[in-house]
Order: C-alpha cells, then structure tokens, then sequence
C-alpha cells in the first residue's frame, strides 16, 4: 500500500511543503527511514537527526515548518498526525465474517453476520456479539456477556459471564476480565467466599494490555469508562471505576473499591489503595503507592531514589530512626536558644 | 430463586426480628437495594444509609438490633452471615456432568463420573480429576496430575504435570500452576537450566486469583496450605510453602525457598525475598518488602509516603545523604555540649 | 533411569572419588536424599548437614573433597555441575513428532518434520517452525512467524505475527510475545492508538517464565538477545533491549525504549523507566525503581526498610519534611559557629 503526500494530507489534512507526490508507503524513526518512508520531529533530542535522515517525507510542527527542505506535511500536532498516517497505512487485517467450524457457539448466542468466531473459541448461551467485531483462538464468552461492534478480542481473552463491552475495545492476549473480585469474611478460623455477583461494565473505545485483569464487583459493578487505555499486566480489583481518558501504565495495581478520575496518568508498578477517590488530571509517578485520596489535579510521587548497594545501605538504615532524629534536632535547638540567651 | 427470611434464618441460624415472611431474592447494599433484598451493615461508614435504605430486609449485628425497624436478621458475624446468605442466593451454575466431546482427554486419564470436562480443554496421561469437579475451556492438565472433588478451574488454567490438588479449589482464568521455578546456574558465562523436579502441591479450600502463577518445586515441593486465598497476579516461586488460611492480595511476589506463617496477611503489591521465614498472624502492608524473617505475629510495613512531586523531589534527595546528616547531628550534639561547659 | 556414578563423570567430566559403581537415579536435598540419590554441596548453611544426610553419592567443590568420605564427584562449579547432572537424570518428555488432527495449522506454515503441534494449538499463514520444536496445547503462532529449532512453547502461549524466535527457546504457560506496545498520542480530548508495527525477535537459549509478556516494538524492533532469563510474570514493554546473558526475576516491569546490557541480574518486582541505559554487569536489588541511566558495572538499590507498622507510622512521616529538617540542621550549624566565635 502507497500514498503520496498529497493523498495523505487529503485524507488527513495538514499542510504540504515540497513536493506532494513523493510514494509513502511506511512510517519510520528518522534514524531508520528510507525514501519510501515518512518519519516525524516530536521530542527535540533528536532534532539533530533532522539534518541526516534519508526519510522520504517527514511531518513537523508549525515551529519546525522550515527545519528541513524535504517534502513536508506541517501539522499542529505532529504525534498525533504521525499516529493517523500510520494506521493509514497499517490497517489491520480483517479475518474472515464468519463463525469458524472449530468454534464452539451456543446456538442460543447472537452472533452479528459480519463477526469472526476463531477456531477453538468458545461462545457460551445468551451471548451478544457486534458487528465487524473479532473474536480471537481460544478466547472464552461467558453466557449472557454482550459485546459491541468493531471489537477486537486477540487470541486467548476471557469474559467472564454477564459482562457488558462497548465498541471498539482492543484486548490482549491473556486479558481476563469478571473473574471473581478478591472476597473473604473470617468467620470461626475460616474465609468464607463472598459470592461475586456484579459485572465488568466497559464502555467505548477502550484499549487493555495482555494478561490484565479486571475483577467484576462484588455487588454493584466494576466500571471503565470511555476512551480508558491500560498497558500490560495491570490489576484493577472489584467495584473499582476508571474514570474516562485515563491511562495506566503496565503492571499498576488498583484495590477495591477504588474511584480514580478521568483524563489520570498512572505510571507504571503503581498502586492505589481500595476505597480510595483521585480527582481528575492526577499524574501519578511510576512505583509510587497513593494510600490517601487525592482531591486536587496534580503530579504526585512516592519514589525512594536508588543509589549504588553500599550508599543505600549506609543511609537506609537511618530511615528506622527518623523520628528519634527529628526529636535529637528539637532538643539541639532548645539547647541552642538556651545557650544563645546565656 | 427467592427465600423468605425465616427460610434463611432456618438453613443458617440467626434470630429473625420483625416479619419473617417478606420474600428475599437478591443480596445488595444499603444504598441499591429495593424491597426484593436483602442488605447489611458491617462498617459504621455506611450507618446513616440505614434510616434511608429501601432493603426488604437486613442483617444486623446484636449491637445494632434496634437500628432499623425493617425485618432483619441478627448475626454474631453480619459480614459472614451476609456472605452465606448470597451463596444460598447465588449457587454456582452447574455445567453437565459429562466430557465434551471436543475435550482431548488421554484414555488413560480417571475422570470421576460426576466431573466435567469442558470442550478445548485437554487432559494428559494419568491424570485423576475427583467428584463434581469442573474443568473449564481451555484448561490444560498435566500427566499424572491428580484433583479432587469439587473443584472448579475456570478457563484456560494450565495444571503442570504430576502437580497435586485437593478438594474444593477455585482458580481462576489464566492461573498456572506447576511451571518452572527460576532455577540457573552461571558456568563459563552461560546460564545453565536446573531441571525443576518438584511438584505444587495444593491443599483443600484454596481459591487463586485470576492470572497468577505457582512454579513446582526445584527439587522438593511448593506447597500451599488449606484454605489459603490468592488474589489476582501473584507470583509464587518455587518451593515456597505458604500456610494455612493466609490471604494474600493482588501482585505480591514471593521468592524462593520463603515459608509464610499460617493466617497472615499480605497486602497488594508487597514482596518476601528468598528463603526467609514469616511467623504466623503477620499483616504485611501493601507495598512493603520484607528483606529479614519476621520472628513475631504483628503488624508491618515499609512505604514511602507520596506526596505532590514538587514536594517530594524536595525531599526525596535527602535520602541519599542520611548517614551525613546523621553525622553532621552528631557533631552539632558535641559541639553544644562543649559550648554548655564552657 | 539409572547412572553409575562413574558413568555421569564419563558423561560431564569430574573427578570421582570413592566407589564409582553406586547407581544414582535421581538428584535430591542432602536433608531428603536416599541412598539413590546423588546430593551436592553449594552453600555453607548446608555444611552441618553432610555428615547426617543418607544420600547415596555427592558433588563436591575441591576445597570439600575430603568433608565426607561417601562416593563423591569433584568439580570446580559444583553447582553447575549438579545442573547438568540433573539434566541428565531428567530428560525432557518428548512428544509425538507430529500435526496433532486437532491443531489448527494453516496449509501455507513450514512445519519441520520432527516439529511436535499439539491439539488445540493454532499456527497462522505463513508462520515456519523448526525442527524438534514442540508447540504446546492452546499455543496461538501468529501469521509470518519465524520459530527455529529445538524450542518448546508449553500450553498457551501467544506469539503474534512476525515475531522471529531463535533456538531452544523455553516459554511457559501464559507467555505473550508480541502484543502491542503502549503506544498513544493525545489528540483533542482523546487518545490516538499508534499502530505497532515493529517485532520482537528473540536470539537463542531464552527462557521466558509464565505469564511474562514481552511487546512488540512501535517502529523498530523488541530485541531480547543471547541466553537472557526471564522468570515470572515480567512485562518488558515496547522497543526495549535485554543483553546477552542477562537474568531477570519476577514482577519486573522495564518500560519502552530502556537498554538493559549484559550478564544483568536484576531482583523480583524491581522496575527500569523508559529510554533509560543500563551498563553490562549491573545489579538491581529487588524492588528498586532505576529512573536514571547506569553507566558503571556494580550493585544498586532503592528498597524502603520494613519495621513494625507503629515504627514505621512515627517514622515515615518525617520524609515528607526532610528538606526542612535539612534546613534546621544548617541554621543549628551556623548558629553553633556563632556561638563558638563569641
């Protein structure tokens, strides 16, 4: 598949410098790209390679317009215009409309004519799936689960029973979304199960990293809101709602009961306590465990900072004694006044 | 399926107040629940929702009978009690109690009469699987793996051969139990595998979360004691033992050889390094390594406390210069003393 | 299957000691070996138990030859050697060489002939498998995927398509290699997915731990070279490199873009930010968070000390103050210079 720039500006707008008819026919980093490429500016560190990239084409920022002479589309969002060309040119491949022979289908499931049931997949009764929308190998629909349109399951995901999806959900491999939310009463030396009777309620435009999981509620729902993006290996436990626009990196974990707020970044490895509220537009550091809610927008962090073996040993030690070295310095600044009023 | 609270307080003790026969479908909470439910009060946070709850019924503990004038039931243990009466609402759907026949089970398999063996799944050579025990789709059992009675893997759970597994265990989708534990040795700049020979053995009345793993042993067993809870993506090295009725929530990571108490609790996201010991009854806090055996039941806890990432950028550089600070304190205490003598 | 202890020195080298004719079947603790069983000594905490285990033979290092008088073999790396040893003593299973009737492969894929594609595996168009390969049960192998030889995909593991896999591979149930990368631009109010289009190639003698999940990359390549380990339940997110030799523990999470070098050893549940640089021979303890590149060889870490939650509480608050207690430390200094000049 080839473009010119021409072509791609008409589709996607954006302004042509140079020439317009040079073929384009991938996106690539402009150490990488060669003629038939077009490449983009958006972090300065590499502006240098402005001057050395065989790039064919490149998409630059108004501030860049005149950074090179090659053909050129200037757009005010370089990013995101990169993004568009590049899923112009990478559509996904459609499988085939069709419920796949080896599939195992409920009878009573409805099954949209222009969806894909894979091989070794499994739709169970009552089951609703959208149309244009693909259901991976071996993933497994729980009976009464309903599924939008233009989904795309990859091989492997599970929906427990009963949960809704909207449109447009892209899941991963491994992804596992209603099992049971983490439920136990002590009673008499023993846990008791707490039976998991809410859903996983996901609305559009939602992205989910492979082997995430997100636990239905306990009673009411566990709810993503639209337009959610969640990387690799992520924990969102029962009744928890991820407020809309928010994304969260891999390997985050999120306790029960937890609201977080929309437009949120949350940084990698870490951890929101159950129960808790974070407003929206809070930008959550990496490792960082939030254990208090947070009510204003901001960025937050919790990070003990590394050093080499032999200097965290030397210093982390004191961290046990900080209270007892607080008290040393109160009792040095009363004996200074004291000595100062001699 | 509906019960009158008398019918409940029948089947599951309790001393009924107020009309015994309104007619309970449902368990839900104080503030969602209509007349057809059943709800409870086990955290004085929700106390004021129970003049305006539109619950058909309540379980209230003895100190809170007089709290509400609805028909309600009074437990010593309300949050037990309201976790039997939504089992007694909510019984597990049971699937046929048959061997699909796209299942892939080896002849020389023993498959209990009352088991079920869902389509896609696979049972290898000599396996056993108990009474009214289900295996889901996808599931994949090892050679010579024996199950017992009751249990249910949901789909897509991988049992690694020879691996042991008692009554009533509940895994859900993705877990998997019995692969390799991390065991290499460096010889002549390259990592040499050992051969991981033990098994995982399970106790009864285990319940493991969803996407998480329990590698066999390297030469003896990893072992999981009764009635232990495993939230969702735990990992569990090899030959670790964990005890009786320990509850363990959400993407802890113990290593290997560690052997964890009987009825403790670790929270979400905290880790236990190799081969130590944890005594019974510790509460780990999320979040928290443990680097050292903790000798003591007891409370414990290593977070950094988050704050906005101004503040914490302010601070967080201190930490590497602790052991200088603590010095400079020191010589401050000197010098003062020696000014006081003067 | 038995050896002579003679015959395993024939095999891998060593020097035996005592009587060469004891037969060994299997490689057990000195705490639990029987007289069949070969035992080794690698840690001094064991030492005391050499004189009271009841194994049949043992593997000694040189500076222990004469710590028991029992059959023994000497040898430099006894560690190393027990690895091999047990190697030796448990050879793989192998299965059928051979397209199980219920695997799923498409007529276009290059299946060696000695290739083992077990029920219920599904191989894409195009996709080539070498031979000795086994793909386990559920393994989903993407379309155009290269996989070369003597690799063994144990059940349910996804590769997506054109993902190049090298020889003797080793991934674990629930492995995920080749999901997309993280990868979003925000645009107007809404997140732009950014097309993957980059691979994940993996050179040989790999070893990926279940459920890790390794991403491909958005414009070049994921690339994890020569003998890297990676145990449980790691995410190594889009465009990262893993150096030759490197061993990774469980939980790790190394965001896009990082460089880790190699004969890396890396502890459980420790994180790396993106585009960071790590040199060869770098450690991390566990749980350490590394947020700026390492240059030098050597051991770091970024671990908060544990204690009891009541010391902890009187400790950690103070962090959150540490600049302000560094301020006071100053202003006692200088008024102590003050003092001592009157």
């Amino acid at each position: 598949m080839a473009y010119t720039l021409a072509d791609i500006a008409a589709q996607l707008g954006g302004q042509v410098l140079g020439d317009g008819n040079v073929h384009i026919e991938q996106v690539a980093t402009l150490e990488k790209a060669q003629a038939q490429h077009i490449s983009f500016l958006t972090n300065r560190k590499y502006q240098s390679q402005l001057a050395s990239t065989q790039a064919g084409a490149l998409i630059l920022g108004a501030a860049d317009a005149d950074a090179s002479d090659k053909p050129r589309i200037i757009s005010d969002n370089p990013y995101a215009y990169f993004a568009r060309v590049s899923a112009l040119l990478n559509p996904l491949p459609q499988p085939a409309m069709s419920i796949h022979p080896a599939a195992h289908v409920d009878p009573t499931a409805q099954i949209a004519d222009t969806a894909s049931i894979a091989a070794t997949s499994v739709v169970e009764a009552g089951a609703v799936i959208g149309a244009h929308t693909v259901i991976g190998e071996g993933c497994y629909i729980g009976a009464n689960v309903v599924i939008g349109e233009n989904v795309r399951l990859y091989p492997r995901v599970v929906v427990y029973h009963d949960c809704v999806i909207g449109d447009r959900l892209i899941a991963h491999s491994g992804v596992v979304i209603g099992a049971d939310g983490f439920g136990i009463a002590m009673d008499e030396g023993r846990w008791l199960k707490i039976p998991q009777i809410g859903r996983v309620v996901i609305a559009n435009d939602v992205e989910i990293g492979a082997n995430t999981t997100i636990d239905r509620g306990a009673l009411d729902d566990t709810v993503i809101e639209e337009g959610v993006k969640l990387d690799n290996q992520i924990q969102i436990a029962h009744n928890v709602r991820i407020g809309a626009h928010t994304a969260i990196a891999g390997c985050v974990g999120i306790a029960g009961s937890a609201t977080i707020g929309k437009y949120c970044r949350i940084g990698g490895s870490a951890g929101i306590l159950g129960h808790l509220q974070i407003a929206d537009h809070v930008e959550i550091a990496a490792f960082s465990l939030i254990g208090k809610s947070i009510k204003s927008a901001g960025s937050y962090a919790a990070i003990y900072p590394f050093s080499t073996s032999d200097e965290w040993r030397k210093n982390a030690v004191h961290l046990r004694h900080l209270d007892e070295l607080v008290k040393r310095i109160k009792t040095l600044e009363q004996e200074v006044i004291s000595l100062k009023g001699k």
